[in-house]
């Protein structure tokens, strides 16, 4: 097999209900193993399913009786059985918060939840990907989980391995700001600054894994990609769950590589197959910042493939100037009658504050970018403000404090009198 | 009453089992409000309740089927039945990790968990007691939500009135770090700078505190502190709940007031009482750092008092030298035969990175005092490593990145080339 990486034996490999991986393009199938691109036609590998069959109100029974993480979903992953036994960090099961202030502000009727992807151990969604991955690499015989990073991937990363006693290794460009080095440190594996930008990072990674030097190592969104990225539909699981076993009429999902709004459409068609909610239109809305916008800029222009652009946004997490899965989530968007928009920098910035000030919940900035497009969709009548809502934030604002630093600040500053402080007109 | 405080009128105050307050020194009984002080002999106030009676096992199984936070335990708390119904932040129901790389690396054979609270929603322990604090201003009907921080109480406090649709106003130094600042003002509320030290602030927010201009409201820490207190009592039920409703034998719970040990303590009663829990020893261990070590102090010289100090630490969440229930702790962890230890700012940023290494628990400097007292008192032989031993990490290392940022960064430096990485020594 052409794209297969360097891998130790695998005997017997069990990940639970997959049944082998299929091309995205072709359809052609493939065992189960550390590949990604389909041999023939070079399209993207997914991991395919045999779903458990039967009653749904037992499936349903056995997963409301399963831990408070992604491991309740377990029948519907590519991970054995006892996963939840095995060390790894137990992502998920974050708040779905009815944000009710929220909705005021916005005049969204129909109810407006915030699922809030920040409560996750590491505090970014990446948790419930490098969780799919981990348990990949465990199964595959690799001793090493790797990645190239310039933030959140590289924490999640970095703690997964700990936790489950893997060697981890993490690229970074060699000049990235002291905090997000250290938040990638901390974890004790092994960081390595590459002396270049993240483009140079990620060409010596690819370099790496073709090469003898990277044998035993899981790069979790490259050779562990197709299992990396069914993390996401724990996203969709969850929120379905939550809402009391039922799919939102709207869904708003930032883009970066568009993987993550791809198989949040995966999750919800698996649950209306599998009966576990009722069939009935849904719409996924993709959000993206201005600054790195070209899904957007296709949906818009109604093309259906993606033009690449060169990033310049303050939602670095965001920031993939060349969307792998792009004309899919061009696809969904207009299939499910959905769209894609974008807000700029001030813009996102705004929308952190909006939501910070209304529902207590401190976002970081690709958390602005989906409350930030979600006004503008309603604002241009695209999202339809009567409907149930359900908008995404995936990371922390604690990690892009400098987004908002500028702005943020004391209302005042006073002597410690009670003169000073009548004088403040603070006093209503 | 001579110590209470300016409130509107309550006609009734329904906060659930809350049957009234007592005084901790001289057992005086008072009705619910917002006071804190005995107005015979000023000893502290703390909630009293008449607690359901009944068969323990329908009180496990309709906590049990309650939602995964804190209001899962509503019965046992100062709050109304429909609490859970009401807007706040629902903190709790933070992972109980089982820390078995730990363990190896401490010799720990008996059983080692860290209860991880940098899971709840602003990334502290501190969102359990602001949660209760917050369901007794709105039951006595104050409007405003208030406090003096340097830190994690400041973001707590924006971040639960936000979404409770509070106004907040918090008074901080008015020379606090910018990141701290902005972790504090992006909640929208009222943030003030007082010029002056951290006690001018406390001393200003005393003084507002008895003023006509502080009617109406709600210090969490002072006139609220009775039932604010209550809100550690969580932790308790959490940790034995998860340890499948069973008395660890061991707990290590950092000091700073000492109102968390204490009402941790008060939880376990609690449990046992009710028959929850089966009635066995168990010891609580005291964690402080050196730089602020007065119960530590006094522990080891065998005195029932405490004397203060100017604390001068890293652990800045714990930094108070005049711990107001230090004397209560110096009690508890005698009569239950623990002990209270201390170690120094090396010490703490080394068990930080130990958390962090081992299993993948990124700690504020808090959990870092908690996990090497752990350790040193495995040294001395006060902790016993064949018991079941739960650590407390209390807060977020994302919050205390300049603890550990001067020794913790990058492996090595490379040109990104096959060779360099090599030559690096890194492919093993």
């Amino acid at each position: 097999m052409a794209v297969q990486t360097a891998a130790p034996t695998t005997p017997s490999v069990d990940l639970g209900p997959a049944a082998g991986l299929s091309c995205r393009e072709c359809g052609e199938r493939f065992p189960l193993g550390p590949v990604f691109a389909c041999e023939h036609c070079f399209g993207p590998l997914e991991v395919a399913y045999d779903l458990p069959a039967g009653d749904p109100e037992e499936l349903r029974k056995r997963i409301e009786a399963g831990p408070a993480n992604i491991w309740r979903y377990a029948p519907l992953l590519p991970v054995p059985a006892d996963v939840a036994d095995k060390p790894n960090l137990n992502p998920g099961w974050t708040p779905l918060v009815k944000a009710d202030n929220l909705a005021r502000e916005l005049g969204v009727t129909g109810g407006l939840y915030v699922k809030d992807d920040s409560g996750n151990p590491t505090h970014s969604f990446k948790d419930r990907v490098v969780a799919q991955a981990l348990e990949a690499a465990r199964a595959f015989g690799f001793t090493t989980l790797s990645c190239s990073s310039t933030g959140n991937l590289a924490g999640a990363v970095g703690a997964a391995a700990a936790r489950a006693g893997f060697r981890s290794c993490v690229f970074i460009p060699h000049d990235l700001e002291q905090g997000k080095v250290v938040m990638a440190a901390v974890y004790g594996g092994d960081l390595v600054g590459i002396e270049g930008t993240y483009d140079d990072v990620n060409r010596f990674c690819s370099e790496l894994i073709g090469d003898p030097l990277g044998e035993g190592w899981g790069f979790v969104n490259v050779n562990l990609r197709p299992y990396y990225a069914e993390g996401s539909k724990t996203l969709a699981y969850e929120i379905c769950e939550q809402l009391g076993w039922r799919l939102p009429d709207q869904l708003v999902v930032p883009i970066a590589s568009g993987s993550q709004l791809t198989k949040i459409d995966k999750g919800l068609q698996e649950l209306i197959r599998l009966g576990l909610v009722e069939d009935r239109p849904y719409r996924i809305f993709g959000a993206q910042a201005q600054g790195c916008s070209p899904v957007s800029a296709a949906f818009k222009a109604g093309h259906d493939v993606v033009r690449p652009q060169k990033p310049n946004t303050i939602a670095k997490s965001l920031a993939i100037g060349n969307p792998a899965d792009g004309p899919y989530v061009l696809d969904i968007a207009r299939r499910t009658g959905g769209a894609v928009e974008d807000v700029d920098d001030e813009q996102i910035v705004d929308a952190i504050k909006l939501l910070a000030r209304t529902e207590g919940v401190f976002a970081e900035t690709a958390g602005g970018v989906t409350v930030g497009v979600t006004r503008k969709l309603i604002e241009n009548g695209l999202l339809d403000p009567s409907l149930t809502t359900v908008v995404l934030n995936t990371g922390d604002g604690l990690k892009t404090l400098d987004a908002v630093a500028p702005t943020t600040g004391p209302t005042a500053t006073i002597r410690p009198s009670l003169d000073a402080f009548r004088d403040a007109g603070l006093a209503h």
